[in-house]
């Protein structure tokens, strides 16, 4: 039978009535909270077809979901937006257990910010079970909660050997989750990671894909990874279990972005070859390509040997790290064996210490790799230096001219590109709205102008704030992008009667200049804050920028902060320069209310620079990342030129700091003033954190405590006597 | 001018132009985020009324709220419902902290559950700001979130001696905020408690204001409160700072519930006459009538001594605790001095131990007051013990028969009643739903078929399980009172596949009878649980039963909870009976997420009878009220015949025991055999608990471990080898 279906209830009919060859038509318009069971068996010339009336005018909204069970079934055009899956998963190839999906396939179908509202809740957007299924064609963008966007399950015998194909898709921005679970796509689990599974993965465009270091987490046997291309993705395709990987003709465009990485190697007999990395910065497990130590005797769920490595004719064009032996320590101390690299392209004149090299590198056989001169090599033989000529190909890459050594990568044409993956019919534009994007909007002093004028405000916008004095009985809440400055050189003052002045909500970013924050008129209360992010999960990053500001007489009753975040919140940058902090009961601001200590955090970038704190009674900063989880890339700290004067002596402050860090990976402190203050504490654990405290001045204060067993730097501390105006 | 206003916009114009006698008319219908100034000043003959088109339908909801500023204008008929105040009050006598309104009156106005959604986020009903103010005949019912119901603030010198009179008010139900913060009434503040206030309360009916043990918080000099009644009320009249207070021919009905109370002296120059009390069960602060010991020299938000305290004619019929001295420590060694008690009653012929004397009372003069025979004095002169007849008086109070010595209370005919106060049309019925109070329906077996059930429930439905097995992919959100039980006498088995299967939202309760719940097909990641409530702010309790059901296979992975809480909120109840819990690798519950230890805590009564606990990984309990606050009532744990064996031997258990208490109030735990598990745990601090832990059995278990300063009763500990079958 065909017609178009127009509810939940004629589709379930059609679907029990459905002979191969039929064509199930959705109805153009909203689907809410539809839940799709389609079940069926097609032939291979007769699939059965579930298909909308126009393709981008059904969506699935609220609490939507499918699942696919029988054989032979095709589903296209399905739009999944503005609400998240009921169950954990959004498209599933099973109705329950024993009843999965095989010869099936989805394409062209959309899931845009389908996202749980709670960060840390998760599920799966395409769960792929069975065999011989394709899924192809598919736009994946904007997964904002926990959970693996795409997966290929193996639990169960039918799911092995699967032949699966994932072709073509556009996996667009998925942003930066801060704790493990972020991955794009996984191919099996630890516990199932000795199964074959045989699943091909070829020609698809990953566009921005930083949920965690892991973009591709393949955990199964004998599984090709070919042609995609990973557009300023942070992290690698990882080999993380599972042998026999074929890992070729990938590209990795990094842009000098921060943490894109390439390839990572763990296990036996993975060949990786013809891939081509370009710009490329990230470092340790995130760098251009790894090559990691293994576990001796390794359970399932840690890192196995790399042997049988075959790594040959890759190129890497401006890559800052490739990492071998790469997580060597007391636990996994198995070197890589039997392996080897050659005709591959090391190239980047502006580094000389690309190559770092953890543990015993005799097991790697190098030969006829190509080195830019200034790279020192990191064996006697099998490396040669020399300048090279580029030109730039057809996908615009920066390519060596032809090389009579047959060096480096040779791409196919099949590479996947932003116009041949995903649809023609749904924009791959980005959606976020910048700070300061938007129209300026000039707001007057008064009672409730700057409310009112943020109330008013379109994402974007900028308020220009008069002299004078601002007096809020409302608390702002900020839930688009929104800038708030002063129109002329005098500082306006705001004042407010609430607990908070501005609760950063889902979707919001704050940027604040010029502007004095007086707590004068705070309720007389424990507890209040002038910046606040929402108390509840936010599934959306946020970023938040103070500069030239001042913040003062936050003192009306104990624990008054300047800035307080809440647990399941995760700002992209936090940065405060040039600004005052002065008379503050509380901290200035703890990121610490990620308590569960599973490796995740409340801000990837924190920058303070030029900045005077002074009778803060907590402490200026707090910056906690707890657990082992190496999954995830910050927090990264930068602190220069700050003065800290009479800072973290009140008896409540529980850090015994000013400057209190626990886990952060990336540290750098330098050219500050401390006087009368508490120090410097550092809990340095997991991930062999970047450590660098240089030319601080510690008067009357107390310095620098570090406890935890990694490295550091710690130069050119001073005692002298500060000379404050 | 007159007419019918129809928009903020028609107000603000309305209030511009209004001349002495104008009455300003709000159009019948919702206002919706209406922020009204009615600013003005009118004549003592000539006022300016804001009233309604119809009494009751003129609704302020969403984020409403009214300012008053100037004089002589008259409120009326306004109803808040369905939202909350952006700012800190709803109803404020104040546009700012400059300009005040004075001889003005708000009368016959509803608030009705006006409720920020943050549990803890505090805020005001009506604040009484400026002098010759009168706040009568208003219906305020149903605060859920922290903050005064009604608030007199003495800021400023306008607010002095301001013969302001709160009369005629329907102080409906208050639920339990477990927490300070909770009062019904507050006048002035520690700061401002040396102001000579002058504020008259009388003929008020506070009918079950739970918030706290402070009923009204009495912080100024020279208050009055009259003729008024407290039905069923947790907590006390408090006299907590400022002198001269008059409390006379007030009565208070406890109907024996647990934590109801009377009046509490503190600070000097207090009158207390002519009051009743009747049932009332509170103990210590909550006692029927309590006399503090001060501090000396004690500063302005310590306890001032009491001296000159005149106590007479007061009846206390069945009350259980009157306290002298109480709260006596090394901090408050003040005794009362130069005080008087006469001609009070005290009757109860089922308690002898009426009084409690925690210091030295000779600074207290008995005379002639009247006890029934078997209540012993606690001085040789000034008590006279003799059998008393009653009569029920037109009140339907129980009262002595006239006596020839003149002891006891004599009431006014101005007593407050439930009729005489708030206003004629708007319903004083309770409004919340009771478990299974509702209709029963018939649930078979299947996929999700529990799921819909509850999702098409009503509240207080009754969902009765066929035989058989019940499988859910969705987690139940539970946002009215639920009962789900077996039909038949074999109990159904439930799996669910998501992270938890119940999920207990706001307005929720549930009722679970004869239910097996088996985790083994829960996702297999860490932190699952049977039962959750909402992660995000509860600002209505719940109440969660459980009896004669099974946990099961709660094991998946680590840190698998039978029942979770989270932070902001609060169970009036969690009992758990006849219950068996096995093989579970977190915790079957920890009441713990309350972790600022300001004396806030998860649930008011704990009860556990009947269980057998084992292969628990974690704590059976974990219950937890941090601080020094002694605002509230509990918790309270009640744990009979309970069986542990191995229970709380996972290396993740942090407590450290199979059952964990810290700042328990009331802690009962008699009959239960630990058997190769964990031991019990107790940190007593704060509030004088009361501890009793008798006839349990530790064999080849850790016993009991103590910490904290109070004291406690263990009797019959035994180590024997239990029979288990
Ligand atoms: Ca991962
Ligand atoms: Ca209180």
């Amino acid at each position: 039978s065909s017609g178009i279906i127009n509810s939940v209830d004629e589709f379930n009919e059609a679907v029990s009535n459905a002979q191969p060859g039929d064509v199930i038509t959705l109805a153009n318009g909203v689907w809410e909270n539809a839940e799709l069971l389609f079940e069926g068996n097609g032939t291979e010339d007769n699939p059965i077809t579930l298909t909308v009336e126009e393709k981008g005018k059904v969506t699935l909204e609220g609490n939507s979901n499918l699942r696919l069970a029988g054989s032979y079934l095709v589903v296209e055009g399905l739009v999944f937006k503005n609400g998240f899956t009921p169950t954990t998963e959004v498209i599933s190839f099973k109705k329950d257990k024993n009843t999965l999906a095989n010869h099936s396939r989805i394409t062209e179908c959309v899931i845009d910010r389908y996202n749980n509202p709670e960060r840390h809740e998760p599920d799966t957007w395409v769960a792929v079970y069975g065999n011989n299924n394709r899924v192809d064609h598919n736009h994946l963008v904007g997964k904002g909660n926990r959970g693996v966007t795409m997966i290929v399950r193996l639990n169960t015998k039918e799911s092995e050997k699967n032949n699966n194909r994932i072709d073509h898709n556009y996996f667009g921005h998925r942003p930066n989750l801060g704790s493990n679970g972020g991955e794009t796509l996984r191919i099996g689990t630890s516990h199932y990671s000795l199964v074959n599974s045989m699943t091909v993965v070829e020609s698809n465009y990953f566009d921005r894909c930083n949920g965690e270091h892991e973009i591709i987490s393949n955990k199964s046997y004998n599984n090709v990874y070919r042609d995609n291309v990973f557009y300023e993705c942070t992290g690698t395709l990882t080999m993380r279990h599972g042998n026999e990987t074929l890992v070729e003709g990938n590209v990795f465009i990094g842009n000098n972005k921060p943490s894109t990485g390439g390839i990572r190697v763990i296990n036996g007999q993975q060949t990786v070859r013809n891939n081509y990395g370009v710009g490329l910065k990230g470092y340790r497990f995130r760098g251009a390509f790894v090559v990691m130590n293994g576990v001796p005797n390794s359970p399932l769920n840690r890192y196995f040997q790399v042997e049988d490595a075959e790594i040959h004719n890759n190129t890497f064009i401006e890559c800052d790290h490739i990492q071998l032996c790469a997580g060597s320590d007391a636990e996994r101390s198995a070197v890589p064996i039997n392996s080897s690299m050659t005709n591959n392209i090391f190239y980047n004149p502006d580094k000389n210490d690309v190559f770092t090299v953890y543990d015993d590198i005799s097991g790697i056989d190098f030969k006829n790799n190509l080195l830019s001169p200034n790279i020192s090599a990191i064996s006697e033989n099998g490396f040669t230096a020399r300048e090279l000529e580029f030109e730039v190909n057809k996908y615009g890459l920066k390519i060596p001219k032809k090389l009579e050594g047959n060096q480096g990568a040779v791409l196919s044409d099949k590479l996947a590109t932003k116009e041949n993956t995903g649809v023609s019919w749904y924009p791959k534009d980005d959606i976020e709205v910048e700070l300061s994007s938007g129209k300026t909007i000039v707001v007057s002093p008064g009672l409730n102008t700057l409310f009112d004028a943020a109330k008013n405000s379109k994402p974007g916008d900028i308020l220009e704030l008069e002299n004078g004095t601002y007096t809020q009985t409302k608390t702002l809440a900020v839930g688009h992008p929104l800038t708030i400055k002063s129109k002329n050189s005098q500082k306006p003052t705001i004042l407010f009667e609430k607990k908070s002045l501005f609760e950063i909500s889902n979707g919001g970013s704050l940027s604040l200049e010029d502007l004095i924050f007086d707590g004068a008129e705070s309720p007389d209360r424990t507890g209040n804050s002038v910046i606040t992010t929402s108390k509840y999960s936010m599934n959306k990053n946020y970023k938040l920028f103070i500069e030239d500001c001042e913040f003062t007489n936050l003192d009306v009753n104990h624990s008054y902060d300047a800035i307080r975040v809440y647990k399941n919140t995760f700002a992209d940058t936090i940065s405060i320069k040039n600004s005052k902090f002065k008379t503050i009961s509380g901290n200035v601001i703890a990121l610490d209310k990620e308590t569960d200590d599973i490796g995740i955090y409340n801000s990837e970038y924190v920058i303070m620079k030029n900045n005077v704190f002074s009778h803060v009674g907590g402490a200026a900063l707090r910056l906690h990342r707890g657990g082992k989880d190496e999954s995830t890339f910050g927090p990264f700290l930068e602190m220069d030129h700050c003065v800290f004067d009479n800072v973290g002596n009140d008896k409540r402050n529980k850090y015994d700091a000013s400057v209190s860090l626990y886990g952060v990976q990336v540290i750098d402190i330098k050219n500050n003033i401390f006087n009368a203050s508490k120090g410097v504490g550092m809990h340095l654990v997991v991930g062999e954190p970047i450590v660098n405290i240089l030319n601080n001045n510690f008067f009357n204060s107390a310095s620098i405590s570090v406890t935890g067993d990694e490295k550091y730097t710690i130069r050119n501390s001073w005692s002298l006597p500060p000379a404050f105006d």
